[in-house]
């Protein structure tokens, strides 16, 4: 059964325009994804809208399976105009559809470490669209997922979200504090990595051991130095130029791969 | 000498205005830069607005020699109020300072190919955040600049320009079609890698050859099949997880900065 939306003013319309905003994200743990493609990734991976929002006459074959899903689940399925829609997400040419995900459970006791050889540990970082790409290296490399210490981006904004291309739905995603993180991972076997210029080995070819955690800092001001120093390896990569920096993201990225090469040289 | 301005309807600050969008940006043939720190590398990579304008009330010790630089060049400095400045930079909380720079010729004839060892290549690369990467890792890896095929991203842009951290000051950039770009790289030394599926080799030690170009393409399309094939060399990095790509300017840099080791280790 569709429930159909026809007027600007209509009060769902109004609570879905509101999880644009992070804090109304925040108070209704809820959080909005637009596009087809990115509801299928989630649907795929187990996890179904509690609503779905759909533009009629912008059907897509891929639509029935994914409401038939969120019926199943006991959601909601919404009906309305293509302009109604626009107005929702906040995007001119809107896509077809939208559904509303609950924000899950992100404390670090979730993970299971041994699941997987590598982590990414991202500090203070404030841009959605580097956390989303870092949620996305971390489905290349076969990372367990990306723990986000101290006051990061939201990973559940839209923005985000899209730049994970769907990894938010399938990677582990954990939020702590560093006191909180630290002693978490050395009640554990892991080794904490950091890129450094202090005390430094070259990136290349250096000892990595599973399961590694790969700590990346903030875009503007990097780590802090007592927790560059409370790593088991620093590392420094090859800086050639004017500045002595990478982007966070891709800095993370370049890490994890030559740490997915070491594990497996390894074995 | 500076000009004052102290009206929002003055024509300067209309045309300054303007520069914020692509379409008159190409008409003028200038862009502006925000913030003291891209004007500082601007300046120190030999680079001076043809046009700076200021906050009164906000200057900062770093803002008389580049006020001396724009002079002793022959350009313009303006003084202004905080509002207006924000209002032509568009953020709320504007910088204390922008400039207006001319637009650079980005044939590729003006690039000496032998100057590095490495080269990136984007092929209709949309995203400006991306791009800026991109330059920013050409400045890491020491790559001579980037190369932007078809219709990408504008560099001039303010989102790329901030995303570059002055790299696109620093760097080479050139625009060209697939057309022109092919019969040049073939009428000189270079080899031509992009990361495929397609009758490839592991990433990983690889057979890089100075001066290297890396091809990336499209963030959602990848490269056209005719492209790939046109390479020298083909690679496939790891892709463990459910999807088989990663954002664009993070490939780019995973294989800049193997490129780069592989080319080290040869010499």
């Amino acid at each position: 059964m569709r429930k159909h939306i026809t007027g600007f003013s209509n009060p769902t319309v109004k609570y879905l325009r509101s999880l644009r905003d992070k804090k109304h994200r925040k108070r209704a743990g809820q959080f909005l994804v637009e596009g087809l493609r990115l509801l299928e990734d989630a649907r795929v991976s187990g996890r179904v809208p509690q609503t779905l929002v759909m533009a009629e006459g912008r059907e897509h074959p891929l639509l029935a399976p994914l409401e038939a899903a969120v019926i199943a689940a006991g959601g909601e399925v919404i009906a309305t105009t293509p302009d109604i829609l626009s107005k929702i997400t906040g995007k001119e040419n809107a896509q077809s559809v939208a559904g509303v995900f609950d924000e899950w459970d992100t404390s670090l006791a979730r993970l299971d470490r041994k699941a997987a050889p590598i982590w990414l540990v991202a500090q203070a970082l404030r841009d959605p669209g580097n956390l989303g790409t870092m949620l996305r290296t971390c489905d290349a490399v076969g990372a367990g997922g990306l723990i986000l210490i101290d006051d990061c981006a939201d990973p559940f904004s839209a923005e985000a979200v899209r730049a994970s291309m769907g990894a938010v739905f399938t990677v582990g995603l954990a939020q702590a504090r560093w006191e909180e993180f630290l002693p978490w991972l050395r009640g554990g076997e892991g080794q904490l990595v950091a890129a450094s210029l202090r005390d430094a080995v070259p990136y290349r070819g250096a000892d990595y051991r599973a399961p590694c955690f790969i700590l990346v800092g903030n875009e503007s001001q990097g780590l802090p130095e007592d927790y560059e120093m409370a790593c088991d390896l620093r590392v420094t990569m090859p800086m050639r130029g004017r500045a002595d920096s990478l982007n966070a993201a891709v800095a993370g990225a370049v890490l994890a791969y030559e740490v997915l090469a070491g594990i497996e040289g390894q074995s």
